[in-house]
């Protein structure tokens, strides 16, 4: 899922997203709770119709997002109270309030409101946290089967009407195996309509992450999808669908992009480097997407130099198209029966720079 | 012309050019001279396959950008010697060189080397600076009827090689009509290509920069095309072609999107403006552009507010289709005979505010 974090993909219009042929893109609740604020969407008839994509959308909660920007948050029971990061006004989100906004915003699949517990994290918080998230969750799937998905269909105008919004669990339990275990369990006998794996990737090292996937894999229902949230790299995300993953969301492609990194087969290059400048091939030999069918690395380096805001918008591209379609040859190569050689093979020559997870 | 100062229409691909039906564009020799250097666009064999724009390219000869952005500049009847705004390296600039990067970049009309007189200018001054652009325009033609030519046609690898490169001389003279006169005569004499009409929109009254243009034009031969540089609102520009003006390049339609302003028949409007919070509406009714067809003020609001990329630009695309279908209509009413009542109604209808002519 391509990030649309205030309701438009980075510096990228709907009709490209459909030629990069997207399925589905994600959107912040909290952004665009905090502005232009969830009244003034639902007066253009929902997120649909306001960004002018047709296509599906997930919202998170906006619990991550609060945890993480907000300033004074203040979890109870309850939920949370916080401080927005733009004017600085309290809001206050319980369970039932998330529900309501993604409902409002009318997207096609919603998530329970949950506490993402930070790394690192004892014990005894993130058990406690964990057990939060449950009893969330739950609050979360008893208001929505009872009021607020008719709510959701009212306000998705341009949606098809007919398909409900759906509700995926949160899985948390940080890094211990026998808190995973339980929120699993738990949170998969409320059965949802997909489950998430949250609080990876939240600066873990990345044995961690891939146990913490492990370990609540095989909790969770094979016919319902799995979505890893936040997540990663290529190379990551590979490794995920070898685990059972079925979805991500990450903001590498375009926030690399605006930093003038792109991805390739090998890993990422940096197209401010020097060695660029001169370079008439496109950013990797044989992509499809529009900025290497159209321009080099040389031209794309000077854009990016001169700060020229195309040369961002050309990288974005290129990122989200590199993207979409290492998981569209992910889904080719499970059809075929050979996924774990394309996994092994990618994953083996693709060298992860750290500096790519630093960027902000 | 849509104006690609740095090798890009700012934020605008190609293909989006020709989709707005842009026939030609400008860029501006001194921008691409100090970055990324003239050596390495003929590395990628000229400025059309550098920014992968097939169509005509107009290159300004650098001599306007030198006077008003290089520091320490030193004009002498030799050319001009300045530091450059971005690394602050020295360079110097004659006729015969402005000439032989122009044709390196192989652009289809390059124009001569100028000086710009500032506005408000002593007629002594105004006298010396236009006889030594009238000097410097000799010079101009002397060397390209020599070997620029032929050197440029070597470059236009990706244009139609049979169609030698262009050359426009520019009549100067700031605000004294016998200046202007002289230069004009001295100049046609000189038989260019095509003749532009420079020193005005540098700060003088409307009526001083009507003035200028009404005096110079009866001189400027039918069957030449005539560019007024530099220019301006859209009443603007249909009282210049009303004075037989033909070609224009304006920075305000790419400019004033990246302020939040887009263009309307009836005036700017600025999109982070409160009103149109709600506003279901396109930018304006009827607009055929990308944008209108496919997003509401509200929504291009939002995203101007949130400093989305993607605001700026759907608000440029917006806008430089206003700018071009301006001068499409200019053209089919000229052919009808119906020009006059055409430019009388648009200009009565529209409101120019002085805001917009304060962005830089």
């Amino acid at each position: 899922m391509p990030v649309g974090t205030q309701g438009t993909v980075k510096a990228v219009m709907p009709r490209e997203l459909r030629e990069l042929r997207a399925q589905i893109v994600l959107a912040n609740t909290y952004h665009l709770l905090v502005r232009p604020g969830i009244d003034l969407i639902k007066h253009f008839g929902g997120l649909h119709t306001f960004m002018n994509w047709q296509g599906p959308i997930l919202t998170d909660s906006g619990g991550y997002q609060i945890f993480s920007l907000a300033k004074l948050r203040k979890i109870t029971e309850e939920g949370v109270e916080f401080q927005n990061h733009v004017d600085g006004a309290r809001t206050f989100i319980s369970p039932a309030i998330a529900m309501e906004i993604q409902a409002v915003l009318g997207t096609d699949i919603a998530m329970v409101l949950d506490e993402c517990a930070p790394y690192p994290c004892d014990y005894d918080y993130a058990a406690q946290s964990a057990e939060m998230t449950m009893r969330w969750a739950k609050l979360c799937k008893e208001v929505t089967s009872a009021s607020s998905r008719f709510l959701a269909q009212d306000h998705r105008q341009d949606a098809d009407a007919t398909s409900p919004q759906q509700l995926f669990g949160i899985v948390q339990g940080a890094t211990f195996d026998d808190l995973r275990r339980e929120s699993a369990q738990a949170i998969v006998n409320l059965n949802f309509d997909g489950y998430a794996i949250g609080g990876v990737s939240v600066g873990e090292p990345e044995e961690e992450m891939m146990r913490a996937v492990e370990t609540t894999e095989p909790f969770l229902p094979k016919d319902r999808p799995r979505y890893a949230m936040g997540l990663g790299t290529p190379p990551q995300l590979l490794e995920m669908i070898a685990r059972g993953m079925d979805m991500f969301d990450c903001v590498l492609p375009t926030r690399l992009a605006r930093n003038g990194t792109a991805f390739t087969a090998t890993g990422t290059i940096n197209l401010k480097n020097a060695r660029f400048a001169l370079d008439k091939c496109p950013i990797e030999e044989n992509c499809a997407c529009p900025t290497c069918q159209e321009f080099t690395r040389g031209y794309v380096r000077h854009l990016v130099k001169a700060e020229e805001i195309l040369g961002l918008r050309l990288i974005t591209l290129h990122n989200l198209h590199f993207y979409l379609e290492l998981m569209r040859q992910a889904r080719e190569q499970i059809q075929r029966g050979t996924f774990d050689e394309f996994r092994e093979h990618f994953v083996s020559n693709y060298e992860t720079r750290d500096a790519d997870l630093m960027v902000q």
